[in-house]
């Protein structure tokens, strides 16, 4: 307690209202596969991959955390409003700019829905070059 | 991934190093039995009961989290030199005052060490009375 | 810009209005005059002192940050519902434990408002002694 | 207190020392001069310019703030070893996207180093297209 929701592939999913719902809370890491040591590497949070979240002042993503292992790397807090607004929906979306010291990265993010709780990303798995 | 380490009652366990560095690291909610609707109700959450976590630049105790159910209630960011600084230990400790609406209260903190990552803590149940 | 805003004393204000709309704005320190060193020692941040906020879902107080000197000690935040949710009013408050190493502390708040912004408080002074 | 360092062109300054120092603090807004009401939009806050900052567990860049007027848009914190870790030095930055609804936006940002405290940079206007 609290639950921890993890992403469920949707296409397993039949009802379309169960894809909706677990797609536009789930983070999604994007990055590319590969970084190389101490050179500046993008990594984007985005909340939400096919579908997406309302923006209303009792109903929006506030936060997301980006963790390296068990590592917190970076959170950004967000306020109701930045997505458009009361009666909009859109996806969150944050990069952080990392410089990677590590031969590994393994980057996964929590969101957290003010409605429905945390949740978190599949894992992402970068090599890291000298 | 990132693991969340739960609380494991310490009296259960053998080794002293063990007991150490479960303790220090969870959270752990203090609060009264019951609250009343419409007053304020103070909530602490304590990172240690038995033991104390050092307070490094490189290795200190940087959020705790207070949930109610999956509700987020507040979140206390903290820097390292807070609780006596480079070589000393400390218990990270603040005080969360709410005024609560609904008739119960069901709550659980996390906590975040910079070194090992997030730490549950055991759930606390409030009763409201109107 | 953005602009923070500073606490004026409102016995120096005549209007009603004005005075509700700076003191409910306002965070103010608490604590006692003088601490010890390596002692743990509570300090305070109450938002409003003698009037009260909104805790609407478009209109609360979403954090504070305490300083000492030009350094963060700690921030909390906090979500709308937390003071009796919609409609009703109330004062953010949150006690922040430190053990302080310095002899002296120079203390100050900082408040967030999610519809007025920034606000700052007086400063207050703490002799730490051996 | 505590005081909000502003961002002064590093070009009217003579000494290198303090056209670094200042430039490796300050918060940067990049964003277009245009937005349209409704389309993600990106906005990146680069700390230091010309300069960067050291990445050290007692001397780091903790957070940045973007503001829109008074209005909090989004915050990011950061852990120290981010940007490639103790002895090495490099620039915190961080892309937030959002949908803008009103037809103007003015930006700003703080950052916060852990021992130089709160710099605020240069305001940044967008028009926002129908």
């Amino acid at each position: 307690m609290p639950k921890i929701n993890r992403y469920i592939d949707i296409d397993t999913l039949e009802r379309e209202a169960k894809k909706d719902y677990i797609d536009r809370h789930s983070p999604f890491v994007h990055c590319a596969a590969k970084a190389k040591k101490g050179e500046k590497f993008a990594i984007t949070v985005r909340v939400g991959n096919e579908y997406s979240h309302p923006d209303d002042f009792d109903h929006y993503i506030a936060n997301v955390s980006l963790y390296n292992g068990e590592t917190l790397v970076a959170r950004a807090d967000f306020v109701a409003g930045t997505l458009g607004g009361q009666g909009a929906k859109g996806q969150l979306e944050v990069t952080f700019n990392i410089i990677p010291t590590a031969s590994k990265l393994n980057l996964a993010a929590h969101s957290y829905c003010t409605k429905h709780g945390l949740w978190e990303s599949d894992s992402v798995s970068v090599d890291v070059a000298e």
